[in-house]
Parts: structure tokens; C-alpha cells; sequence
């Protein structure tokens, strides 16, 4: 069968790489595609690399519009997407980009975000460890799921197997991240220029203010079985001069007496079989650019006795495996489909 | 009096920094630039933007043709310049921007550069904190200088404070730079083509690897009175699309008691009076924008209480302060002309 | 049927591209890569994005190894395809993206290649006017297809349907090109580092000069049927900070008397029906991010009566509808399969 | 003397690179800075970079608080600093870096800018060639002048020595400028942000429209003597990612009769005992990076006889030479100051 879609913040882009990527989904029609103030205006002049869509005509985003598909992806700013879910309780699958279904604790709603807070949905993020088994498993039930915050999910999968496995300690993680503008959205703010943003590196959101360190912690207890409370991490985004991009770079203690050997193993056990998460070989790192469109977090492990941490290097392209692949790879599962469906495991480089 | 001056390795990055900012130095005379493979060909032929300097040819790297100035730098390969040094005995100063003269531990020396090992010059980061004083003093009586590495006097500028007042615990550090391919000077490595450089970060010598770990250590070390070997500092370097700049995230625990104000009063104290040192007001951090061309070293410091960590982000622009500036800073120390001779604190931004 | 394919120059970034093609086409089993320097090693060694690829090793590109597979593509440098035509006899498709097979006339190979002339194949524009018809029925029955140069084909379908229809005059041509240093390929030239190319716009091949010149010239006597010596342009490339992509903008004097209907009709009756051709709409202009990963040539139209100048501005990805798309696209018109299969039209933005 | 000065407009780029080199100027104190809705706050805060003028708060932009310094530089939008103009009568010297008293024909102004239109100012170009002079000598003596688009006063220098000799024909100009996006000011637009520009190549003002043509017809028509309405140009700005820069092609016919001797001695006597404008030798062409910072135009000419067109590839930094070093240069001359003072000949590279 076909599957009727709808697209909220089309003009977007998280909207329009979800876009793209069902572009060329075989078992998905995109019938409606909405936006705010740009609603009336032709997708392609807001979206101008999706010329398969371009016939299509921005509608305005209201739950009328939204309602009568089969799934709709809502991809809208952090806060908003809650006022649809009651009119969509008819949809059978509803996958949510935004931030509102994410977070189990209410307090670290309020502490991070403010506002209402929503229940959570089933976490987009199909490798990453939960227990004994994965998130996978969850989502093949789902029918309303929450996308990842793109650099969440990249430091979640980077240290999963390490907490989980015992062999690195949680409680004093340092991530540092060079991301790409592309993930702070398509918003008129002076430090997003493009001449702000050429030529230099720009940290943002310093000293654990950033919205995403309740998510890691809330994903690392899952994998460890520990409570979030246990799990602290320095998290540092450093914007650089790329559209897209996540390379995270996260070290946390090894834990006293365990052997490289194990170490090693901890990351080969949790990904041996997966497609779109791979540990490269000993020595090896990834680029960013090797995982561009692409649906694949490249992980690189370091063991440094001298400093006594693990160093894990995980590259992913924010728009695809940080949030529009992961809905498209949970939107398979929750639909019975090949989880890697219209997915690419290659990226586009140079 | 105007001192007569040879640049070697005129046609590489450093080299020609060093003579981009002599070249606005009022006491200097560029009398000599010399290369290896390129001698016999015009300086501007390989430096196009020095067109004050498009006078002059460049010479053969020989000890012949660098003897006979009042001063000499040498910006060579690792480990080419001890070469020069008996042939320059009767030179008044000698600056080297390469590594061969950085280190006090040979053991250190042969565990991260190998080969011979020289005896350690004047340490040309003038701010950095050394016992109860600063580097600066013994740059004024030096006629052998050694400039730093980029990344190492940047991680250490960052740090030295806070391990001086012992407010943060030096056995943990973790510091991770994204810094322009121009550090790795102008090699013909396929991993530094622009097709490669362009849309990606890219890390290298992770794990502990990374030849400037010694020197931080050893820079720590002198700032804290400990001995290097209680220092332990996990090192990323990752390479990102700008030409110029290091943007260098360093984390370090929080000593217990310490209150915040004891913190911040650490990096205040140490720089108050510095020209290119600067710490940023609370909740200001640095872009690598904000320093291009300068000799200014911008720092934003955080205090991460959930992490535990102090979080220091500093930029520099590699080849000048990270180099060039502080061997040009070094020679007017060593001079005794006005320290900020011929270097600006103000950025070239946009 | 299943089609067994070698690609040559397998480590180069056209034969990355060719590969990463191919990787999604079901008609196509990648049995053999060669490469020179590189043979012995892992494909994804030198091609880390391509990670379905990840089980090939390259072998030595020689006559015996290339021999016996349906399709070759030869990914080499000019001059270096010739030698393996001979030993390829027996294959039934051979595809090269070199420009040994190119031109028509071996006084323009002469004046701006040199070496052995090789006779011209089939050329891999297939939208491109060909007197009252198209390229594409001369691919249909190809055995031997010579891919385009990528800055070529990209000012041939951009003023081809001018000259075929007699609107603009094509005797005083000009094009400036803004193009991505991967098409100059993997070399190791101290002008593609990525310290050089970062931050800067840097012409080459001034004057005259460029060997894609002749390629022009005969593609668009073709398409109008005049002498290729009437055909005269004035060609400027620009190596810009990204890392594909020619924008490639191109004026040429507006025949006397012919109306802006009759001009913007040649253009929109050329492409009218292409799926990887397309005209905008009036007032619009592509970028090349549009088309970034895409087999597109998208392609906007000014009339400027004040200059008396056609001004067509045309962006393509230098490695997809430049070489490695048209390769893909030629071939899958001599293998009759539809014409689009592994191709995308939209673009990875932003 | 020391000159006191206020900038308007210093929250933004034209007016930060005025700063930024009017802070190195030993004759000038600047006394005051304005800006519109950021009025009231550290211009540190809005320029980073300028650690030296970290003491200055911004004023608002008001006649009262412009009136009373020695020199006024207006960097505001088109079409506002008019208003300003009837309060600074008494200033000594005011220097506009807008456009409002550039064109000398109201009927261009009309055209392209519209509102009203205000009387021309002396040009702030001193390299023009102007009748059987130059610029400078117009500047010696001016109150008031009007410094140059940063696109205009390219292509005016890069064709003026062409026209004023008669060498090439002015009636078929074509010029394409690939531009960094801080030509276009810290303006709030979707086409400007970062993620829009990394990677792309993007036209803009394609076909005639663009607001500089008329200032080029009127700076070609002054360099030759001819009438305006003679000079024909087809001009094509590219925005490209780098945050400054211009570099400019451009091609004009060759008149029929001149020899390769006396086209290439137009450029070489127009511009050989100038600093600031050099022409390089033959064969040699200006990359950006060679100007970055500095006040420099670089000038490569080609004569390509088949094409029947000089080629002429010129490289400045838009908002120095093509904004404020102009503005600075100009003063100088006004105020009877060395013309080069606190104006780099050096570029900031790599």
C-alpha cells in the first residue's frame, strides 16, 4: 500500500530534508505539505533543491490541514507541535521533530525548556541501547514517536555501549561538538549569517545550558539501567563553516581495571550488526563529510591510557541520522517496512 | 636603531606570517628570506599578498646566507633547525618557530617527536604564568627563543591560571580545538586538499597522540609547581573550514570549596593587566573571527556546577598568536622596544 | 539482467563518484575497482563515504583486469585512456570520463591536449541539441561513450538552445565560471590545499587558455549547425570555497530584431520534456546547492536589452551532471533502461 | 593634530572596517559612535574584533550628536544619510560610504535607487583615471565625498586604463564578480544565512539590475569622455562563501588595430607609481586571500585574440578598498595626510 503524508514546517529544514528523503520513499505519498507565513507560496521556492516537488503548494498549518493522512511529520519550533496532537488522534502515526515529546522528566522539561510539557513518545533512535535490548524494538509498536535532537542522539550512541557495558564511568562525560549552522533552523538571527559564520568557530550555549543534556542523560540511564541523576556531562557545541554536520568528540574515565580488549568490545557488541551506526576499524576516525545525506553515524574509539579516558569520535549529518533519517528509519519500523527504506548508507563526498 | 633580519622558510605559512607582521614593524629590516626547494624564485611568487615585500628573492637555506643578521628566524620542519644553530652562535637572537627547542624532557622529546634532542630555549609565550611571575621576565634577557606551539601555549594560556590558583584539579583535563588547516603548514597531503577541508571536520591524532600534549604538561607543570607528570590532559584536535584560527574547549574539575567567585578571580587576576590576553566578560565566549590576524588571545570562561567542570573556550589565530605574533611579542620583549610593537590587538572581522 | 562493471581511477573523485552512482542501481554489480598507486588497498581507505562499498579492494588498473566485465568506466587522467581501448575490444560498453575520446577534431586536440589523438565516441550530454535532434539518440545505440568535461557540457546546455535557434549570436560568447576545486581532482598542487582555498575566489586558466574551450566550441557548432571556428568565447574559471559545484554564468549578444518571447521560447522548447534539464521560471536562479548530489542542470534566463546580452546562469554539480551523472545517464540509455534509474533530480541543501 | 571623528552606522560591517582602521590611525581620535536600535550598547558587543575600542558605547544616530567632530562617516543604509547632511554643514569633513551621493544623473538614480535624490560628492576613488587625470586631485581639496560601491569601483579600475586609451570598447562590457555575502551588509535575509551560503555559489541582480551599473557607466564614461549612455555592461554578481572579497572578471572587445604591446602599456602607465592598485605581470592573476584586509586591488590582465577580448581579473577586499579603505584614503588626501597612512598594502593570508 501507499501511505498518505503530511509535512508540517515544509519551508524548513528539518521539513525539507524529511521532504527529500520520502522523495524517494516507494511506499509514501506526500500529499500536503504546510507552513506559517509562507503557507500560499509554491514549495520549491522555499525548498529549491526538490524539484520531484514541485508541484506542490504550501498550506497553512492547522490541525484541519494535518488531519486526514496516514502519518504526518510535524517539524515545527520547540513548544508548538503539543496544540496538534489532540486534533491528530485520529492519525495513525504521527512522528514529531521537534522537542515536545522527547523528555520523560517534567523536570527537566521545566529546568531546560518551559512551558507545557507533553508526554513522551517512543524515541527515534532505533540502535541505541535500552536495557537488554534497543529502542528498536519499541518503535516497531509505535504510533507516535519523537525524532532525536540531533546532537543528543550523536552523543548517546557514541557512549551507549561504553555505559552499558561498565566500562567507562558516566559520571564525568566531556563532549565537544563541531556542528554546522543547518541545526540551528532557517532563523533570522545575526550570529547566523553567513558572514558571521565563514571563516570561523563559534561555541554556543557554554557551561550546560544547552537543551539537549537532559536528552543524553535521559538515554544514557536507559542504556546503563542508572538514574539520570548519576550521568554528568560537559557538553560544549562549537559551530564551524559547514551547512550540515555533527562531528562529536566525547571522553569519559575508563572504568578502573577493565582491558582495552573490553573496551573495544563494548562498541563492537552494541553496532556489529547494525547498518547505519559502524565502528570503524582501531585507529580509524570519521569526517563529516563522510556521512553527508547519508542516514550513518561513523563512531571512532580511542582508548588513552596517559589521560585515562575513551575517546569516542562520531561524525553524522545533522538533518538526516540527527533528525529526518531517524523519523524516516523509526517511520519504517512503525510501519513494518525495511528500517532502511529509501535511506542512503552512503554519504556524498567530497 | 633598526635590526637587520633573515626569515628562513619564508615560503611556508609561518614564514610568511612572520614577515607579514615585520613588514609593519618599524625597527626591523628584512634584509634576507630564505627557502629550500623554491630558492632563486621571488618571495611574492609564493607569499602573493606581501606586496611591500615583492623586492625580494628567495635565497638557499644555508648557514652561510642566515649568519651575519642581528637576528634570525628559523621556520623549519620539526627537528631541521638544531642544524642551524652551532652556524649562528654568533647570532644576538635566534627565534625558532618549530619544536626543536620547546621541550626540557628529552624523554618527552623522544616519546612524541624522536630524533635529536636539543637543549630547550626561552619559552616565547610571554603571559603564561611560571611560579610566582610570568614568562615575559625571562623573555627580556633571551637571545634564544623558542616560539610555541599553536595549539599547546593556546591550551595552556586557557588553563595556567586556574592550575596557578589550584582551583581546578590538573589530573583531568580535557581540551578539544577546532583549528584551520594553515597548523599544518603548506604539505602536499591529500587529506589537506580543499576538496577534503571544505564542508567537513575531521579529527587527527586522537587519543593522545597529538605532539604539542607534552608541552601543555610541561607549561602546566611551571604554572602550578607540580611536576608534569601529575598532569593528564586528553587532547582532540579537529580540523575544520577555516584557513586561520584555533578554537580550543578546555574542561578541568572543579577543586572542592572553590567557590565561583574564587574561580573567575583566578583568570582575572592572571591577565588584568595583559594587552593580548583577554578574559571575556561572564557569559561571553570567543570566535575565532574575533582574532583573525591579531595577537590576541580571547577567553570565555564558564562554570559548569551539574558537570562539576570549569569550561575555558579560547581563540586564537594559530599563525599569529599561536606563532608568528608570539615571536614577534618575544623579540621585542628580548629587544626591550614595546612589547605590542608591530602586533595588533584588533581582528580582521567579518 | 544483472551488468558486472569495473571502474577504473576507483580512489580519484570522479571514480568515487562514478561508484557511489552505481552503488544504488540495481541493474549494476561493481565487481572490480583499480586504481594505480592505491592498488592493494581498501576502497573505502581512499573513499570513506562510500561505506556499501566497504568490502572491495582495489587492484591494479591493467588490461587483464579491466578485460571481461559488461561496462568499464575509465576514471583516468587525459591521455591515459587510450592505452586500454584495445584490450577492452571484447567489452561491450565502454565509458570513459577522461577527455581522451572527446573532440572531433585533432587540431583543437593538438592545441590544447597534445599526445595521441584517439577517435571521438558518443558524447555523454544526452539533452543537449544535436542539429534537429538530441544526443540521446546517438547514446542509444553506443558502445563507447566519452563522458563531458564538466564545465563543457555545463555552458553547452546552457546556450545550445540559443544558437540552435538563431536568437543569440554565438560569435562573441562569454562565460565566467564559479567552480568547486573537486573538479580538478585529487592532485597534489599547493593551489588546491585547503589553507589556499578557504576564504578565497582564484581564477585560472585565464585568457583563452582552458582545454574545455574546444569541447564548447564543438558542442554548439553542433547544436546550430555552423563551423566551430565561427563559435568564439571568452572562458573564465573561478575556484570558489565549496567543495563541488560550477555556477557557470554565460552571456552572448541578442540577435537583432528577435523578441523576448522568441528568446525565452528556444529555452523552454529545448528542455520543455528533460527530467535533468531545467529552465526556471522567469526572475528565478539556481544555486548550486539546488543540485548538490543531483544529476540536475537547472538553468535561468535574463534578457538584458540594455547590454543587448542574453544572460543564462546554469548550476549543475560538477561530479553528478558533469561527469559521473552523465557517465550513469549515457549509460543507461545504451543499456535501454529508463533514463533516470540512480539518478537523483533533487539536491542535498542546505 | 588629532582629528576627532564619529562613526555612524558602527554597528554594522561598513562601519566596523572603518573602525577597525581608523583605530591604528595615529591623526585621529574616535570620539563617538552611532547605531539605530543598538544604540546604547558597548559596540564590543557588535564588534568583537575591536578589543581596542572595547571603551566605546554606542550614541544614537542623531544630527545633534553627529555635529561637532572634525570628520562625520556615514555608513548607513541607501537613501538615509540625506538627512544628516543639512546638520553637518558645519563638520569639516563629512565622508559618506552610502550611496546617496554617488551618481551625478538623477535619471540613474531614478532608475535603480529612487527617493530622492541628493547632489553628487566628490568620488572616493583616487586611482580613477578621470579626463587626462586622476580622482585625487578631486579629493585634495573635497569637504564632502562619496566613497565608491565596492562592485562599482572594481570593475571602474579594473577597465578605466582600457577605455581611457582607447584600447578596448566600452559598448560590450561583461562582468561577473564572484562577492563574499558581507557586501551585503548584517542585513536580517534567509538568502544570507550561513547555511544558505557554505557550499553554494548563488547569483544575484541577474540581467541589468543591479546598482551598480550606473556608477560603472559613470566612472568608464569620466575615464574615456564619453558619454555614459555609450557604455554598455553586462554585470553578474555571484555570492560565494567566503565572508569578504570580490573578485571580478571582466572582458571587453578589443579595438580592431591595437597591438598586445599597446593594450597591455594602458594598464601598465595608469597604474605604475600607484601603491594601492597594482597590476601583476603576464600570466599572473589575484586571488582574494592576497587582499584580504589590505587596501590593495590586484589587477591580472589576459588578451585573449581569440575571443577577441581583454580579460581583466581583479581581486579587492570589499569592505576596505571597496569601502572603507577607500573612505580612509580619501580623508587622507582631503586632509592633506600622507594618502597611505594607517592603510595595509598586505594582505592577511593564507
Amino acid at each position: 500500500m501507499t501511505y498518505s503524508v503530511a509535512v508540517s514546517g515544509a519551508s524548513g529544514y528539518a521539513g525539507g530534508e524529511i521532504l527529500r528523503l520520502l522523495a524517494s520513499h516507494p511506499d509514501i505519498e506526500i500529499r500536503t505539505v504546510t507552513a506559517h507565513s509562507n503557507a500560499g507560496q509554491p514549495l520549491v521556492e522555499h525548498q529549491p533543491h526538490l524539484r520531484s516537488l514541485a508541484h506542490l503548494t504550501l498550506q497553512d498549518t492547522t490541525p484541519e490541514i494535518l488531519a486526514g493522512h496516514d502519518i504526518v511529520f510535524l517539524a515545527l519550533p520547540h513548544g508548538q507541535s503539543g496544540q496538534y496532537t489532540d486534533a491528530l488522534g485520529a492519525t495513525p502515526l504521527v512522528i514529531d521533530a521537534g522537542a515536545d515529546h522527547r523528555l520523560t522528566s517534567q523536570a527537566s522539561w521545566d529546568a531546560f525548556y518551559g512551558g507545557d510539557f507533553h508526554e513522551p513518545w517512543a524515541y527515534g533512535v532505533p540502535e541505541l541501547l535500552v536495557g537488554g535490548t534497543k529502542q528498536r524494538e519499541t518503535l516497531r509498536t509505535a504510533t507516535r514517536i519523537a525524532a532525536p535532537g540531533c546532537n543528543a542522539s550523536t552523543v548517546s550512541l557514541s557512549l551507549a555501549p561504553g555505559v552499558a557495558a561498565g566500562v567507562i564511568d558516566s559520571g564525568d562525560i566531556v563532549s565537544v561538538l563541531a556542528v554546522g549552522p543547518s541545526g540551528a533552523g532557517k532563523s533570522l538571527k545575526t550570529t547566523l549569517l553567513g558572514s558571521e559564520i565563514l571563516g570561523t568557530a563559534n561555541p554556543y550555549a557554554v557551561g550546560g545550558t544547552h537543551r539537549h543534556i537532559p536528552e543524553i542523560r535521559q538515554a544514557l540511564a536507559a542504556a546503563s539501567g542508572a538514574a539520570p541523576e548519576g550521568i554528568r556531562i560537559s557538553f560544549t557545541p562549537v559551530i564551524v563553516p559547514m551547512a550540515r554536520g555533527i562531528l562529536a568528540t566525547s571522553t569519559a574515565p575508563i572504568v578502573d581495571g577493565v582491558s582495552d580488549a573490553e573496551i573495544r568490545a563494548a562498541w563492537e557488541h552494541a553496532y556489529e550488526d547494525e547498518t547505519f551506526v559502524q565502528l570503524l576499524p582501531e585507529g580509524h576516525f570519521p569526517r563529516t563529510a563522510d556521512v553527508l545525506g547519508a542516514n550513518t553515524a561513523l563512531i571512532g574509539l580511542a582508548i588513552d591510557r596517559a589521560a585515562n579516558r575513551v575517546t569516542v569520535v562520531t561524525a553524522v549529518d545533522n538533518l538526516v541520522k540527527g533528525t529526518a533519517g531517524a523519523a524516516i528509519q523509526s517511520m519504517n519500523l512503525a510501519l513494518g517496512l525495511p528500517e532502511s527504506r529509501a535511506l542512503s548508507v552512503n554519504g556524498v563526498a567530497p
